[in-house]
């Protein structure tokens, strides 16, 4: 558990891209990102208030959040002086960095000194148990793609969003490092063993009141040679009432596999919900999410109109549309 | 790479069935297994020559295997006595107990003087790839099961028997800590990181020889909620030409999961064969193998007749007819 709230630092990033960490704390948990840290060359602004460690301190910042990428996979020296005086300032730092800040001797020393706390949400923190199949109480949804990076992601939290508005109950749960960030919380699931996956997923979404509803993250693809056992501990550790189909119309192949090309919505349904019985008989396909970045407005709003028509469940793109007619779906169950 | 020819440790091991990593290894490579050492109450016997260990060294062993569970999951006084001694006469030794050797201060030091090896072979010990997806040369065949332990192993183990003895260029590929034992090599895959599942089973079955064949040990079940992403991973990483349905037709439930049934054959069949396709869209199932240590000869006998009529393909007890008949679908395709 993170605590909040943040100082998002954004330290030398070239661009916004390379702020893209930050960027989804700042649109998902506005409440959570008080300031930004720039340094010197900084092309990113996410139109925080500029905070010095001391301001973001007084202001009452818990945590440092590292919101970008590092450039050549090492926490350059300018980087390191900057973490080490904001753990002087008793502040815990949290990194989603492949380089971890707990093999930086520097930052050990420091926050053992001043009694600050390093959270890399890269590596698993729990002794996860093995997934045990037992029916929990509550409603869950995941989303599945034909394709790693399609949006499933960005789904979730628009339905988890969404629901807050409605004052329904709902909780977004984080299965990689920027959900994690973004929340404070969750599983990194990539980098639990083998044996341990579906249980880190039943131990992330536990018993819950009945009209309770965990949008689960969704990692990799069934279809991805790579991660797709990544994916299947999901589904049968995720346990959900409801899959949504999340898939980027324009990609040409796999994502990192030019050799293969991706399956068919139909193709992912009819895979993706038997294997979800197994462990909930009554888990439906409850619509369909679309990237359409790469479409104009009209040819977008034709594609997931005839989509719709043609599977027979929404169809939607969450960022052009809003999640409200997912939600609509997932309360219909 | 473990070294070859062992000694077999069996320590006190109370029966004949705690002795099973050592029967696997006199079973299945009886020429590796030059002779076994049993202490005092030792309730197994698999009918080697009792060795002392400065016999066995001088037999020519190269390592001491740990062939039995340990008892109350820690290494007694008495086992750590032998191993250190064993060390000292430059044995290597190898072992799958969940308290690993490398946490033995004495075995470390003794290992470290004497420049011998300890092996856990529960922990990966290579940093594997994430999974390419490419095409391999060279044949590969993987057992999927209706649920765990239903033989998979034994299955590769008499299939690679088979091949062998017809000639054929062929090689067991271990997945477990047993089949690691047994051959000396393989990937401990229920203890590697999520990510690299896949690529972990690329990389122990490289590209090889056209008419070579790759024996895969299975391992879990995509029916079965705890294990089930490791079996996905097997199936796209091992990118298999022809699968094997492993059953075991007297279990009522999912192992360690008694709210679960097990599938049936064609409900294993229908799924795993599309999954497999993914990566190797001219994959065949192309038998069946049924472990019926529970049934008499002729009832046996007249499940495995009925079962090859009704599904199209062999059904076979590896274990009561030999995999003769397995590996002549194998060789048809």
């Amino acid at each position: 558990m993170i605590e909040t709230p943040y100082l998002l630092f954004l330290g030398d990033a070239p661009d916004q891209l390379a702020a893209k960490v930050a960027q989804g704390i700042k649109d998902w948990r506005p409440q959570n990102a008080l300031g930004q840290f720039r340094m010197e060359g900084c092309g990113a602004d996410l139109g925080l208030k500029d905070m010095t460690l001391e301001e973001a301190k007084a202001a009452g910042v818990k945590t440092m959040v590292i919101g970008v990428a590092n450039r050549g996979g090492h926490i350059s020296d300018s980087w390191r002086d900057v973490m080490v005086r904001a753990l002087e300032l008793e502040m815990d730092i949290a990194s989603g960095l492949h380089n971890l800040l707990r093999d930086e001797g520097p930052l050990v020393a420091a926050a053992q000194t001043y009694g600050a706390t390093l959270h890399d949400v890269r590596v698993p923190s729990v002794g996860y148990p093995i997934a045990n199949g037992r029916k929990r109480s509550g409603k869950r949804v995941l989303a599945v793609g034909t394709d790693c990076s399609v949006g499933k992601m960005y789904t979730a939290l628009a339905m988890d969003a969404e629901m807050n508005k409605r004052g329904m109950k709902s909780t977004f749960r984080a299965t990689g490092q920027t959900g994690i960030l973004i929340t404070g919380h969750g599983v990194p699931l990539d980098a639990v063993i083998a044996d341990f996956m579906a249980g880190s997923v039943e131990y992330l979404t536990p018993d819950n009141d009945d009209d309770h509803w965990d949008h689960i993250e969704g990692q990799g693809s069934l279809f991805h040679a790579s991660y797709s056992g990544v994916t299947m501990a999901l589904i049968h550790g995720g346990q959900p009432d409801a899959l949504i189909l999340a898939h980027e119309p324009t990609r040409t192949h796999m994502r990192g596999l030019p050799d293969y090309s991706l399956p068919t919505l139909d193709q992912l349904r009819d895979t993706a919900l038997p294997l979800a019985r197994v462990v909930n008989p009554k888990c439906q396909v409850a619509g369909v999410s679309v990237n359409t970045q790469h479409f104009g407005e009209d040819q977008a709003l034709s594609y997931l109109e005839e989509l719709e028509k043609r599977m027979g469940i929404p169809a939607v793109d969450p960022f052009r549309q809003g999640a409200g007619r997912l939600v609509d779906a997932l309360e219909a169950i």
